[in-house]
């Protein structure tokens, strides 16, 4: 009884974060602006991801980063730490970005000044996926000491990103992770996402990850 | 406006959550069974702890599972594998196991006859901990690979367990990651919690788990 009440009310939500979202989206288009949202479980390597894409894209495009946890700069000031604009959403205990609160970021941030958006939801790898932020872009990562099978066990994440990157390979020498079982496991959820293995730490991989951000953006 | 509003709804239905969780308690109390709730990540490493759990006690007590996932039966397979009950919620897109979850599957699983029953909650490290199930003993799963930051970002769950498991210690040879800092951010959101650092894969630790359930079960 309990569970059925609460799927109604996170449809009726739902559908009126859908209708901020895709008004959303479509002024962020108007205005030149990507915003990407990236998603994964707590601690697969969000912030990581992000100060490498910054590193990378920083001479090529004005970058601003939202940052989102339940408590805390910590993620926000690494950022601003590097010189690039960001702004710290503190949900309190709430589990995922909506597209009310990406909105209220974003004019904080001052987006229409900005090429490039890099929204760092949530560490979770379940509600995030259910609620759309207004982001032209969906990213997902999944760090290789999680395990192999996560596809099998959370198929709404994969189901809803454009692009899966593989995280953290520089563990595939001390963890049992099989790379094509993965790939196999993404594809039967999601045929047209694109899969990337790379490692933020050793840097192995990131120019694939950049050639399709990049690729994405033009088209 | 949006958040608002959820936050209402789940108040009141949290509230009807927890009384029927303190009854189950009770109940389960008074049969002599201990539930114990296990929460953490994706892929922080619940299964192999309950796997790890039942070796080290199936000679002394009557061990049960249930497994929860948004889909699938991976993780129940792997228990009935090694000749142990389990039940698998499935629970859709819903992203924790809250009571009434937790009565249905104690009732299909026959829970008078077990002496202890693990409870593996989805892999959330946020709604996860704040729907209780009925449990008598919470404990969160701390992976090293997701970094020692996770005390910080994730405040609430660190607050509501009786234990922390600061899981593949295996992984200290190559990951950034500071026990000590992990003990002390643990001890500033709950004094009374328990940390103890280990590795499944290795057994490094199991015997100081071990030890620590089969007194709480005592106490």
């Amino acid at each position: 009884m309990s569970k059925t009440r609460i799927v109604r009310v996170r449809e009726r939500i739902d559908s009126e974060n859908e209708a901020v979202a895709s008004a959303l989206r479509a002024e962020l288009t108007r205005d030149g602006t990507i915003l990407v949202n990236i998603m994964s479980s707590p601690g697969s390597g969000k912030t990581s991801m992000i100060l490498a894409t910054i590193a990378a894209l920083r001479d090529r495009c004005r970058i601003g980063v939202i940052e989102a946890d339940l408590d805390g700069t910590v993620d926000a000031d690494k950022v601003t730490a590097v010189g690039i604009p960001a702004v710290q959403i503190e949900t309190g205990g709430f589990c995922h970005v909506d597209a009310f609160m990406t909105r209220a970021a974003l004019a904080e941030l001052g987006s229409t000044e900005l090429d490039m958006i890099l929204l760092e939801n949530v560490g979770n790898l379940i509600c995030t996926a259910q609620s759309q932020t207004g982001a032209q872009i969906n990213v997902a990562i999944l760090s290789v000491p999680e395990g192999d099978d996560k596809p099998l066990k959370y198929p709404v994440m994969f189901r809803a990103v454009d692009v899966v990157l593989l995280n953290k390979i520089d563990y595939l020498q001390i963890a049992e992770f099989d790379v094509d079982a993965v790939r196999k496991r993404i594809r039967v959820l999601n045929p047209a996402a694109a899969v990337i293995p790379l490692s933020c730490r050793t840097g192995e991989g990131l120019d694939a990850w950049i050639a399709w951000l990049e690729n994405a953006i033009r088209s």
